[in-house]
């Protein structure tokens, strides 16, 4: 028996005009938008018009008729509004991973030393997280960067006086749990350690506030909930706090004081330029700058609380079913402690994912068992929650996911 | 008196039939190539398309069906081809500086110790290439990396037993002049240091042989004469001499063995692959991906021949003016010994760059004095050298170029 009525929540949807502002494609109901975000129509347009009129036109005078110079810095200040930082505290470059190589030098930089030398973090944080101080680990050794990792439920009691920083991912990308970044961030500051926070999973869905928690370097992208296309620049935050005495050590000609002076001595620009290496890639940069038009009219206390309330539809709707007893939620069961996204447990997981895929309902399968759904309050509606789990019945009462053409796994994402 | 048949010239070169792939404006003649390449056609219909259809339509199943996941090996291969490297040695990904850190911090890792530690380049290298030594030396101590500094004619014998590697650009981005990057190469290896070779002004217009010259690192971008767009994404080579004991520092998730089994410890990825970062920017490497096309039916040593054959032209054509002997060639006066590009000093260099632009003539100004004009084979046609020459001719004449709006420099690129 289930009671919930799909059609009234969309009625009652706030957001729901804003599903119009995106492209998507008949007949699928999108669930993935938690690895990447559907196409906006303004950014389609903003691409064609970026390649044809900027860079196909006016050439290379665009760097200053088309201000793409200041697009770093443009981008950034947009996002900062989204994540609760200052204007000048965001700007838009590069990758996750190489922000994070930025921002896990600048914290051994500000308050590292032969006794403080631990980057402490979760033994679930997405890989490239642990990698990247890996990475820092081998090439400085362990005498200055040394990863220590610890469950989520310990992370607050491991900081000590040995911690550089606390580098933490507000949302579990396996389990959607959420982290709670201010008490984090009060904990590694009691002992005088720095907060990193990752918000990949967060930023333009969660309620950011990183000036208010007092987090001292943040990095995000913009191709998940930002809805910035595959692979699109990331974004990278530093309290002003630490601007005056910042250092990193990926030192490019874009982060210079003076870039266009050529001289051969580095000279950091001021504040937060200073994250700025090679020369932007503009196209891409743009199609940020106008993804994040589709945030003008919306708060994200809307977002969270339409978010909350498809995962918890979500939960009850599957939870009203026969068989959802082999289902394991492994995400928290209240919304609150979670992002915007489910996570099961099957031992069926990849092959009932691709029977889903099949039918037109995109989620995602992690390893070992997992099946994940993503749910993007911009576009998601009440109704696609309704026809996912009733497909996903037919799939449970039909055991059509036992094909043997999903014996052997392909998926790469 | 000029007797140079520029009419006859276009009509003789094999390869006139290219300029028609790309988007050129009307009433314009671009010579800034070396600087932002022009926009092929099939680009523009490229990035829609990866836009509209492969993200918009197909989403996240793109990875697979569209292989975005293998990306960057797969542009990486064509790049290899243009550049003398086996396809495994090449790899698209990041910006050039981001690529400089990580061969850099591979070269120390290789041969460094405390005795080697110098990183060898040349005063007027690009200042990227500079900066980025810098960053690494500031970041891991002098005991490790120094960066020294000598003319460009000092390189081969300043390099001794406490020398890394040299780092070095083949084509100066100033004066134009070609480093001998076979002779570099060998000096190098005479005393057990490595060759780092930065391509940025040469990919795509030079007859590169890194393989027969065994250089051991190279990085270089693609938006220059590859004609990807602006900032797209760059390349870095490795020999594969050095594989299998490569290291760099940005371990990213991308550069792991099995980046989807999201394990916690990293790997590194055999080849090539270590060196991706984050996940790559689906596209902008589609843009490059097209872009390389232009390069089906030509040969690197036909694009030598015209790119020699349009500075020489251009040299010659200014030479006959009356008032060339204010124009103070500085790029050697032998089309083999420089890149594709001509740069002369005039104290009026910015106003006269201004003023040549407002005519539709697009150079570009470099500090102090330099006007820089580059010629791109795939699309520069040798009447164009003579409009250019006469509407220089024009504007020294009737000295144009004094217009007090050229008073205050505004230009940044």
């Amino acid at each position: 028996m289930n009671q919930i009525d799909y059609a009234r929540l969309d009625r009652d949807d706030p957001l729901a005009h804003k599903r119009e502002i995106f492209e998507l494609p008949n007949d699928t109901i999108y669930f993935d938008g938690n690895s990447l975000g559907a196409l906006p129509k303004i950014v389609a347009q903003t691409v064609n018009e970026t390649t044809r009129e900027q860079w196909g036109n006016d050439l290379i005078k665009s760097w200053n008729q088309h201000d793409w110079v200041n697009l770093p810095t443009i981008v950034g200040a947009k996002i900062a509004h989204l994540i609760g930082a200052q204007s000048n505290e965001v700007i838009c470059c590069d990758s996750i991973s190489v922000n994070l190589f930025k921002v896990i030098c600048a914290a051994i930089n500000a308050v590292g030393s032969e006794k403080r030398r631990v980057i402490l973090s979760t033994r679930d944080n997405f890989p490239t997280d642990l990698y990247m101080v890996q990475g820092v680990e081998s090439f400085l050794g362990q005498q200055r960067c040394e990863l220590k990792l610890v469950d989520e439920a310990e992370l607050v009691d491991a900081v000590d006086e040995r911690t550089v920083a606390v580098l933490a991912t507000e949302v579990n990308f396996r389990t959607g749990r959420r982290l709670d970044l201010q008490q984090l961030s009060q904990a590694a500051h009691a002992q005088g350690a720095l907060m990193i926070a990752d918000l990949a999973h967060s930023a333009g869905v969660m309620p950011i506030q990183l000036s208010q928690w007092q987090v001292d370097y943040a990095v995000g992208c913009t191709y998940k909930y930002l809805n910035a296309g595959p692979g699109a620049p990331a974004f990278v935050y530093v309290s002003q706090r630490h601007h005056a005495k910042l250092k990193q050590p990926l030192q490019g000609w874009f982060g210079h004081l003076n870039p266009f002076a050529f001289e051969p001595e580095y000279q950091s620009a001021k504040g937060i330029r200073q994250m700025l290496v090679g020369t932007p890639p503009v196209i891409s940069m743009q199609a940020v700058n106008a993804a994040l038009e589709c945030f003008n009219d919306v708060s994200l206390a809307q977002v969270r609380a339409k978010s909350m309330q498809l995962t918890h539809t979500f939960q009850q709707s599957l939870a009203a079913q026969d068989w959802s007893s082999d289902f394991e939620l492994i995400s928290p069961s209240h919304a609150e402690q979670r992002g915007s996204q489910l996570s099961y447990a099957h031992p069926n997981a990849y092959e009932i994912c691709q029977a889903l895929i099949e039918r037109g309902v995109i989620a995602d399968f992690r390893a070992p068992n997992y099946i994940r759904f993503g749910f993007a309050p911009l576009y998601n509606q009440f109704q696609e929650v309704e026809r996912a789990i009733a497909i996903l019945a037919d799939i449970m009462s039909t055991e059509a996911y036992r094909d043997p053409r999903w014996q052997t796994r392909s998926t790469v994402t």
